[in-house]
């Protein structure tokens, strides 16, 4: 299904009855990279998903925006769902732009659900981002695989599961070799250079998890103690031996962390 | 309510309906311990509670037993109740009970969570154990309380919530110097000398999940990575600034990583 | 060789030629426990070590003393030596002093090592020390032995060299039933209550090496973290597998790092 | 100076009298790397470096090599000066041929020393090093640059010293556009590809300290545990904050755990 925002058409999908929560993306995520989540996150919840400006089915960017833009078309989604509240999971791109919706949407904002989310893009992740631009310019898919899949994976996964990435790296080398998809992921990595929310997320009020994965070499475990110690009302969790891609790595503690702190009834407790 | 095993009065406590799970407690604590969990516990699953031989309302010791005893007394509740099967969750000592339930019992298992828990009792822990019931004997409140309490928790929760910690003190003064209880507590610690699945948790089948708190310094860390190393079908997650007490260090983390990994529709995600 | 200082005489040792360095025991440590090292810490270097107010071969209190007054003890050995400047290493006890050393006699300090130290006695850290003076007044050698030992040492350690562990049990009971040295550890024990100079080692200028293992429970690595954060020239390196009494459980790792920090010619470099 | 090397001319060094140690240089690094550490490393040893094939001032190839070449080279650099034995430190590439030599000539090898190595080139790296190869034929110097500096330094590290990156970029801007350059670099890359010492390892008996560094997401820590766990003799140490780059990052920590190491007189303690 679609709904306009800004004279984009924009994708999102509901299943599922219960609670609401929503999921927003990683930047070369989609929509569809929740697929096998679905029968898990539609059991007990209304499970949203939702692709961004320059995402999967959503329209290619008509603006200029950044991941302000991109929080904004989430309220945008819950006004048209007629949605007052909504709990809120984020996984690196979409993690920064749920800490951007928990800042300017706060009376939206139910629980907050972070995975390998960081409150800064640093001068080291921009530079990072850097070079995915200048090698997608090449127009080489193989250059831009290397560039930009096996770190995102954590050794121990890359190996354990070879036939897998394999498998991947050639589904992936036409998406890689398309020129409108590689300015689309220009344009994203773009929209996420400005993000520093270091001076605003001591407002968020909302409950939050974040989750940190020992092997994620984009945004390591530090980046995510620094959210730790300024969101007031927050918790955080370690996955040993899991890298950036989380939600594949182990997704079975992906989707335990989300359902469990989104539907525990209390989230105080008079020890 | 009670029921009776092997000639003694065990006391159990159901709440809620749903998907039933069973928690097993610490060496030290009780049914009671899991009080201000219930609301939380029993919205959507059935939460069985129980106190072991030596343990709360539960009759004092009428034989000499160790984890198996304790292992087969829960599934003498689990007959008594015509369960068929059950999800385990445990700490600590109830942990290890939870162990030998699901090598003793697998045809009863559903999944299993295990907090803060050791698949055999090393000699640095045994030593502890020795310490702990010497002590006892002095009949000294505080000498136990010094003994025993402040290495339960993390430095980091000792210090934030030192008037919780007086007043905790206060409250089990009383309890330290009652000869009762402290020779149950001898009783309980050498019940767990003889642990030692090393050989066996190879044998679980049950979807596992092993919860470890960076800060526990009674079973630590690399104890829990032992189980990860050798439980097939498991998945471990790392508590930050969190000590073995990790039930009321961190209560919404506690309660969120039992519901989630419990009540997740899907186990297995072909992603 | 003894020298006075306040009435006591003092014990201390010297071996060798060269840089000198000066090293602080921990509390149940004396100058015969680095005997092991002598030969290499005395190879290029003058080797300094000293018993403290209540230590070994030093005269017992005949002073109500705290971490100052070691300290100044310290100091006033230098005079003694008319040393001008010397490096000093400490661990545990010693570390601690070795910071009060370094804080109040700052023209006298060439290079810093600490050991598994802390920067304040935590209200946990201080109830941990309640509980061993109170276990040393029952004079139950056992009780004392199991309250204080097992803790200091790792796990991993403790399996591995558990035939050493028992002859260090069967040496340490008559020491541990042995009146007049268990008061001298209350006294040593009361003396660090009153640590905290979290405001002040933000005035250390000597370039510092912080030494954390990674299975202290004792110091654990969070408080180590914070003398990182907090001296201006230090330098932090982490020892995995290893318990508060690093120098015997990785003693050529331990005796690497002290000798490599203080004798490494440049310690600024213009990379 | 030059010696030869199977036609090759290979560029060395020697600084400083004492108990010899050869320096094995990083991928992009060589004998002018170290220059900072002259001062320091010659103070009391006879410090040497070295260019492999195709790095500094040696020649480029004239043969196809891999990593036991290069450990060749540095025997045949010893015959040359009629050193028996040395003690040889490595990092990353560097210690992967440092590995080669251990096994290769043991009766060479006194101490040895492992920065930031891996006892095999997984797929996973293999997969990045094809990224690197990629990304230099492009001749693209600031492609090369984001493809391989940024993940080479701890995030820590590149923001605190972001005017120093900057400068090195600029220097590095000319030798990564240059096609002679680029070639060596990936000759040396392909000459890493069939590392695996994964069933040699277990062979070495020279005390070997191990350093891992906590950022490293080049050869991250749990590929280093892995070098602990298979040779017999060997120590771990390591460095929290620190990325790949260790030598640049904590300059005084690795040159005090390089001379400490190497220089302490007793390897074995009888505590």
């Amino acid at each position: 299904m679609f709904f306009k925002f800004k004279e984009h058409n924009i994708f999102y999908d509901i299943k599922g009855k219960g609670k609401p929560f929503i999921i927003l993306n990683g930047i070369m995520m989609s929509t569809k990279s929740w697929e096998v989540f679905v029968n898990s996150f539609s059991n007990n919840n209304m499970f949203i998903r939702v692709d961004f400006i320059d995402q999967g089915q959503s329209d290619k960017a008509l603006i200029t925006y950044d991941q302000d833009t991109q929080a904004e078309l989430v309220k945008a989604l819950l006004d048209y769902l007629t949605l007052d509240k909504v709990s809120v999971v984020g996984i690196s791109y979409g993690g920064e732009v749920a800490l951007h919706f928990a800042v300017n949407y706060p009376e939206r904002l139910d629980r907050l659900v972070l995975f390998n989310t960081t409150a800064k893009t640093s001068a080291w992740l921009k530079d990072i981002g850097e070079g995915w631009i200048i090698t997608s310019r090449t127009l080489d898919p193989m250059a831009y695989y290397y560039q930009t899949i096996p770190v995102i994976y954590s050794p121990h996964f890359y190996q354990k599961r070879l036939d897998w990435m394999r498998r991947r790296e050639e589904t992936l080398k036409p998406t890689f070799s398309n020129p409108v998809f590689l300015k689309a992921m220009e344009r994203l990595t773009r929209s996420s250079e400005s993000h520093d929310l270091l001076n605003r997320i001591n407002e968020i009020v909302a409950p939050t998890l974040i989750v940190t994965a020992e092997e994620d070499y984009l945004t390591p475990t530090p980046e995510q103690k620094v959210l730790k110690d300024l969101i007031p009302n927050s918790f955080i969790v370690s996955l040993p031996k899991t890298g950036h891609a989380s939600m594949y790595e182990t997704p079975l503690i992906f989707a335990s962390l989300v359902l469990g702190f989104i539907n525990t009834k209390d989230t105080e407790y008079n020890i």
